[in-house]
């Protein structure tokens, strides 16, 4: 039963981007409630924490959070804010990746990167605060009453983004740079880096949604390979898309010498082999029918975008 | 009841220092057991985690912990846990404060910060992995049987450690370099960088024993007035310590112009304050009888320390 008929789910009647868009705008409402500004000069860190979270992301992790728990009726008042956790966690990390010593880049969506906007503390202590935050916004029981759930939540978000994840990944990602790597490596890699990530915010919805296990299973193997699709699409648009598309630098893959499947496999096979993960990602979704079609749209979605 | 009778309350029999150590060595092995060294070549993350969080600090935030709860006689292998995850959070703001666009310090405990032994950007995802690893502890029910309380305990260390809290304080710190502060306002500094993870420790104990709400406010109140003479104690060793005492660079908050209640108001001041706060704690145990006095002798240490 849907508590909040006020708010429609993602459906077939819009197209995708619209739902992507609609489901972007509550979620930024939901991040901007969430990041109150304190008073005193502290508060230059909740500036520049807001900076970050409220920049005009595309929110698919968040959709795919909502979309997932939408497949068990969970009210949008959690959904939303569970996936505001998870774009916390994403968004700390693009502030991260983007410092000097890490990735060292100065544009992010159109404009300057945090440490650029501000200063490199102030982004270094944003990040910290963006993933504390996510943590914070989970374990209050506003995001759902039971606190076992809320427990094993968190437990999903944390071990996808910590050592034996994303930042994981990001560690091996930048020793890339310094050494060739089998091919196997580099799935590994963005199975971490990147996968991880998008295949929590599913699980989350399903956890939400107190599915069972063999249920999580099917949620985590469209988001495992979603979030494979993801990474190749993004290697492919790092290779040919202007830098005024996606609102960064573009080419720094090649630049750096890093090995991804592009590299391994040209453009041609890399297509191939993104349109092979959506479609056993699509696959994946066959126990939930019809209302799993807004899953469907974001797996076609993640190979078919242009920034 | 205790559970895990083969392990020693702190108690009166050892002098504070002994039960402080004993404590450490658990500590230790409770966390070399937490951050496993996994294949591939992103252990290093985890290898710059395990030297920073296994670097034989005092471990007063998981004594404060284990006392605690040994209050409610919580077992062990709980408070261990819980207290675990606080030295978590405490070792990633060491490595992230240390960095070179924070604190820049070299020296950390008599060896090398961990952006000198590793790199920067391993440092930087080694204080975001152990900050997501401490959230992982406390959200897994070998912490606490019952979910409500494991997300209590998550929601108690996010709020000390965000921007509400250490973030906050060491946001507020870095701008104090560049201005004058009021009175107050170090005092709100000191409250929020050190104040808020010392006095979280003591409530995550009384919430392992699932302490009432005044019970939980006696020992908040213990250890905020700890935390600030903890603060007040650390400005004066700056000041008189000598490097090889404290196994960092000491004279930095002058060299730098930093307010404290030690430049505000000279050393005599600043420890007839801290004598007073020490007072204050103790008096806030009252309701707690003999079974707190590893908790006052906390206290008492925290002034009479020398490093």
């Amino acid at each position: 039963m849907r508590q909040d008929g006020a708010e429609s789910a993602p459906g077939h009647s819009l197209t995708f981007s619209e739902d992507l868009r609609r489901v972007a705008d509550s979620l930024n409402a939901c991040v901007d409630e969430l990041l109150p500004l304190p008073d005193g000069p502290e508060q230059r860190v909740v500036e520049a924490m807001r900076y970050s979270a409220l920049n005009g992301g595309k929110r698919l992790r968040p959709f795919l959070t909502i979309a997932s728990a939408d497949l068990f009726e969970v009210p949008r008042a959690h959904s939303l804010r569970a996936g505001a956790a998870v774009e916390m966690v994403h968004c700390y990390s693009l502030i991260h990746d983007d410092l000097p010593a890490m990735d060292d880049d100065d544009m992010r969506r159109g404009r300057p990167t945090c440490h650029k906007a501000f200063d490199e503390a102030t982004a270094i202590l944003a990040g910290d605060a963006l993933l504390t935050q996510a943590f914070s916004v989970l374990s209050d029981d506003a995001t759902h009453p039971n606190g076992d759930t809320r427990a094993k939540i968190i437990a999903t978000l944390a071990d996808a983004a910590g050592a034996a994840g994303m930042v994981g990944g990001q560690m091996l990602d930048l020793m890339v740079e310094q050494s060739d790597m089998a091919e196997e490596d580099v799935e590994r890699l963005q199975a971490l880096k990147t996968g991880r990530l998008l295949a929590a915010p599913c699980l989350i919805g399903g956890l939400l949604g107190q599915a069972d296990a063999d249920t999580l299973e099917s949620l985590d193997a469209y988001g495992s390979c979603l979030g494979a699709a993801f990474q190749i699409t993004d290697d492919l648009l790092d290779l040919e898309a202007t830098e005024s598309d996606l609102g960064k630098a573009t080419g720094k893959d090649a630049a750096a010498g890093k090995v991804t499947f592009v590299s391994l496999h040209g453009p041609e096979r890399a297509r191939n082999r993104a349109k092979t993960l959506v479609d056993q990602a699509v696959a994946a979704l066959s126990r939930f029918g019809d209302a799993a079609e807004p899953l469907r749209a974001a797996a076609a979605f993640t190979v078919s975008r242009r920034s």
